[in-house]
């Protein structure tokens, strides 16, 4: 069994607040001034132990990333890695993205990563979907105008719950990929989830969509 | 070699009016009167040989199914049933499905399939894909407020082109399988098709979408 609050983690999120945010609230509306820059912000929701996050803070400097993850027992090994090569671009933040509009001011965010999130394949748990409608609204208030949503997973369940709930929000499909490892797309950084189930043969499956101004509904 | 146009095929069609109808612009707006009554209408384009639409027409007696495919070769495999065993829910149009306007008036059909569609995959064909904005616009036009398309194929490119040409369009993805034998879906009818590439172990993806009175673009 996994443990989900081990006290050591939490103790050396604690110890570094510089690269783990503790109060977000008191960020909101000035992520550039912990920053100190004007870089766009991207975030990824249930970052795990951030082998996505760290490579594409590193793959692109000129962006700035912050990783939400609300078990401390893994987002420690993302804190691990900021200590072994510190990334100047890259914050975590260990708290339920259910408060994500708390974090975060209307438009700061540029972008909203979300990877392998966890599947709720009962119709009774579809609320804690992360591409179910209200977290939609979340991420279109923090989002700017015309903000993307870029999502993979390998289950195929919730990816094709979430082209329907991303479709019946208004939102625009720009890309889609059902196979990831075998198309064309370049520059892919894989999570943790994503290697160990692509090594298992599954499918990785990926898409990119756009608030639009005007929601259809 | 396909022969595309047999002599003999032409022939047959021509001699069973009843079935296959040979003036379809003359019923643009009477097509219940050729029914002889007022069940909704259902059409397929690119029938082929017509084992999905014949199936269909069987199964649903309450439906009435217009079959619309430009080789008269393959189309006359479905007049062979008909001339088996006549439906009277089921006709015939050996016509090629860009003038579908001129067949139908505004509003006058209730669903429109689309199954294993030729996947014109290289990009300067995109205008011939059955999904592209120009095809959806016909299909608008010709179909109910709030029709449906329901597209079924095993070619994963045009099925990601096809997801994302009907979220630009402003319809609303209704239901989505990305593995349709494995799915719970229920009733499927094979198409001919269908059933040599499942056989052949490739996947089947299925999507209903429906077009939205204020569309989002
Ligand atoms: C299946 S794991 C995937 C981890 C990583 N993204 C990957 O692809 O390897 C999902 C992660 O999302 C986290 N998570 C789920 N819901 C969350 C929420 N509401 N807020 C923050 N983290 C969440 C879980 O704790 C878990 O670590
Ligand atoms: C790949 S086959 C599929 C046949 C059948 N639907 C099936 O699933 O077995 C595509 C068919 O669509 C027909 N077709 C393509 N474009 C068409 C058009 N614009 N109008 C009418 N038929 C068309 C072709 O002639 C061909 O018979």
């Amino acid at each position: 069994m996994r443990l989900r609050h081990k006290p050591y983690a939490i103790d050396k999120l604690n110890d570094n607040p510089n690269i783990v945010i503790s109060n977000p609230q008191a960020y909101r509306g000035v992520w550039k001034d912990v920053f100190r820059n004007e870089q766009p912000i991207h975030i990824e929701i249930g970052t795990g132990r951030g082998r996505f996050i760290y490579g594409m803070a590193k793959a692109n400097p000129h962006i700035n990333y912050i990783g939400i993850e609300k078990f401390s027992s893994v987002i420690v090994d993302v804190l691990d890695k900021q200590l072994e090569e510190e990334l100047p671009n890259l914050k975590l933040i260990n708290k339920d993205a259910k408060d994500l509009t708390l974090f975060f001011a209307d438009g700061e965010v540029d972008r909203v990563y979300l990877n392998f999130s966890d599947p709720w394949p009962k119709t009774r748990h579809e609320k804690r979907r992360l591409t179910y409608h209200s977290f939609l609204q979340n991420y279109e208030q923090v989002l700017v105008k015309g903000g993307e949503i870029h999502f993979k997973t390998d289950n195929q369940g919730l990816f094709e719950y979430s082209l329907c709930s991303i479709s019946a929000y208004g939102m625009l499909l720009k890309y889609i990929s059902l196979d990831l490892h075998n198309s064309e797309f370049e520059g892919n950084v894989m999570t943790e989830y994503e290697e160990k189930f692509s090594q298992k043969g599954n499918r990785i499956y990926r898409l990119e969509a756009k608030f639009q101004n005007e929601p259809a509904q």
